[in-house]
């Protein structure tokens, strides 16, 4: 038996995780304890099978069991269309919508000079093979609107220019049910910027 | 392979954890999946570690790998005091401040009517085991101050009353470092009924 106590051991582990401190390992650590059945057991190997089956999709860089993934290798989506996001997580938030249905790229970052992430740090190479070799008619970019996000997209943009393809931005404005009073001026200023002509009959 | 995405099942198993909802859930999963090293499946062997060694303390209940535990088997520590707490947690933390050198006894709970708690749910009957048992001159009663804690305080208070020891109650009062100015009014109450003789030279 090793000489530190297991539910020490734990919560040690528990506290590496991002946005749990110590009193929340210790939290999580007596609930795990405490818990019936084979919650445990099932955390335990849930974390394990997870490490042992995902792969990255070798067309969209996505986190997936099977390689292509299941949305690279969708017949029935259009894949004239592919949308960069920065992360997995972006791409989960997407599909959850409902609201897209073409193809993807991950990128897994953004650039950033200060955390020394360049443009071979982030799946960019695999955009531009795919780009080379897919039938593509638009790429989409779909960074987040933060500073490296619009940095990253910009980048992307200038790499793809000599390519036969549209390149587009996703919009940045108003959340929808917003109220305009409590909208930051970023936000109010790209709303501005991108303001479109409203049809009417006449 | 089972249906499910493996990222998908350890996000909903993570999701039960308590304090942790889907987009932590998440963050999580995908930590853990990025994660270096050994890191995943040492946290997989400490769930399951913890699990298989941890039992509780027969004599004074608290989660431990020995049993008796290594607090009920120090012989250098004051075996006439015995302080009663609601959970494990609570004796880490009067462990970690050093400011005591007594025995426990972990009660796993507080009464509660509305959830059904009576004094058979909690480990009551183990308190006064001991308190028959083993030569001890007083009980601390270190539940919290909160109508939970002094229901439970006051219930053991009376179920000891036979008993030829002390029992007694942790002080409340106002947190030091606190500014009166914002205490609340039930601390300034037990700080005010509380109040102690100043003793003076002369």
């Amino acid at each position: 038996m090793s000489e530190k106590n297991p539910i020490q051991a734990l919560i040690e582990k528990l506290g590496k995780l991002p946005g749990i401190g110590e009193k929340s390992a210790s939290r999580l650590a007596y609930f795990i304890l405490r818990s019936k059945g084979s919650y445990a057991a099932d955390l335990a190997f849930a974390i394990t099978e997870m490490k042992e089956q995902i792969v990255l999709c070798s067309v969209c860089r996505d986190l997936t069991p099977d390689d292509p993934c299941r949305i690279c290798s969708n017949t029935d989506r259009d894949r004239s269309l592919v949308m960069v996001v920065e992360e997995p997580h972006d791409l989960q938030a997407i599909e959850k919508s409902g609201v897209y249905n073409g193809l993807y790229h991950v990128l897994h970052g953004t650039l950033s000079p200060q955390k020394n992430i360049n443009p071979k740090s982030i799946e960019l190479e695999a955009l531009q093979d795919r780009v080379k070799s897919e039938s593509l008619k638009e790429v989409i970019l779909a960074t987040n609107p933060s500073v490296e996000g619009e940095a990253t997209a910009a980048f992307i943009a200038e790499a793809l220019a000599g390519f036969t393809l549209k390149v587009t931005r996703i919009a940045r404005g108003i959340p929808v049910g917003a109220d305009l009073e409590y909208v930051d001026r970023h936000s109010l200023d790209q709303a501005i910027k991108g303001r479109g002509i409203i049809e009417t009959g006449k």
